[in-house]
């Protein structure tokens, strides 16, 4: 497929590797190109500055929002929630329309330091903004409930015997992203739904947030087990 | 031990009928134990009538929420969550001084409907508003992350392999819970840090709703795989 990955953090490398090493023709958006290849120092969460990573993906194309995302099968967002509806808006409304978006962004808000709070939560969500926002496009919440190693490779723990969900309006959008993510690995892929069930994916954050103060790592992840 | 079960409902049929079970001396508190007694029609999640239950159970005493909690070593919460801060004020701030409260209670609101918002979340929580409403009080939040059932028969799903939570700011008092948590046969009981992790657990309730629409039972749970 072709793919563009919004946002260059650590979530973005992680997806645009992986979709990349599975044969995939994927651009990676970000507000100015430039700006970013130039950039030598590590990002605020030790993320290594995207140039090393680049350097090391000479087949992945790096681009504007508006360029990478052009002609594109699927959009991944993997911005930071707090400038996801901005970064979507520079991809662009026109050709977004009838495309399918994997939102994996949550709400996190941390102006009041940490643990951070969530901007949305309860009666609306980030995924139900950026499809309010996008009508035309085919929004898909999944993968914001674990972090970026497990989402591209949950085999890694406990052979992928674990869960991850999906929230949408639209099956065959959630049916391309549920194929997506058996490519990866994961072997538990649980329709919630509506993109309003994304609430419950995104108010997960505080729990995992916990959990990772707990557990003294990020390389877990919940099973359903039912 | 010497318990009372405060709450009348699924939850507190569920905790008292097993705590007896184990052997306890236990008592269940309700508003007026005259007209909890006299119902004969099930509540309005189909929970039977109180009056059958305490009929099944002649060694539970029932009490006003005072007398039920004089002299206990252990108060757990079973109210819905709207009436929690209600009951154990009528419970009495000076009967709790000193003693655990395992508050099991989840602040849902179901004023708008299903499924119900929170109507305390991410900046607080419902365990923090009773540990401050009562501070002499030694309170633990657990067992509100699954249903009655799994709560105190845990090892009818999978053997007991899933996950169930403690926060609290008294290690005393969480140790004593997790020791009751194991004798209902949980094995994989985590400790989240202080009475504010509580947040986290709250906030998995909408996830776990819209799990509980999408399985088609409660019958479920989950594990932090690591």
């Amino acid at each position: 497929m072709r793919i563009a990955v919004l946002g260059t953090g650590m979530v973005g490398q992680a997806l645009a590797g992986r979709l990349d090493e599975l044969g995939h023709d994927v651009a990676v958006g970000t507000r100015d190109p430039v700006v970013t290849m130039a950039r030598t120092d590590p990002d605020a969460m030790g993320t290594p500055a995207f140039g090393e990573w680049a350097a090391a993906h000479p087949s992945v194309r790096i681009a504007s929002m508006a360029d990478a995302v052009e002609g594109t099968d699927l959009v991944v967002n993997a911005t930071s929630g707090a400038v996801a509806l901005a970064a979507l808006g520079e991809a662009g409304a026109d050709r977004l329309a009838g495309t399918v978006v994997l939102d994996i962004s949550n709400p996190l808000d941390f102006s009041r330091g940490f643990p951070p709070t969530l901007f949305v939560k309860d009666s609306d969500s980030l995924g139900e903004q950026i499809q309010a926002a996008f009508p035309a496009a085919k929004v898909v919440k999944s993968l914001n409930t674990l972090t970026a190693a497990l989402m591209v490779n949950p085999r890694q723990l406990a052979d992928g015997d674990h869960s991850v969900f999906v929230s949408g309006n639209d099956a065959e959008a959630k049916a391309l992203v549920t194929d997506l993510l058996r490519s990866f690995g994961h072997t538990d892929v649980i329709d919630l739904g509506d993109i309003s069930t994304c609430r419950g994916t995104e108010m997960l954050m505080p729990l995992w947030l916990r959990l990772m103060g707990t557990l003294g790592t990020g390389m877990f992840n919940i099973k359903v087990v039912r």
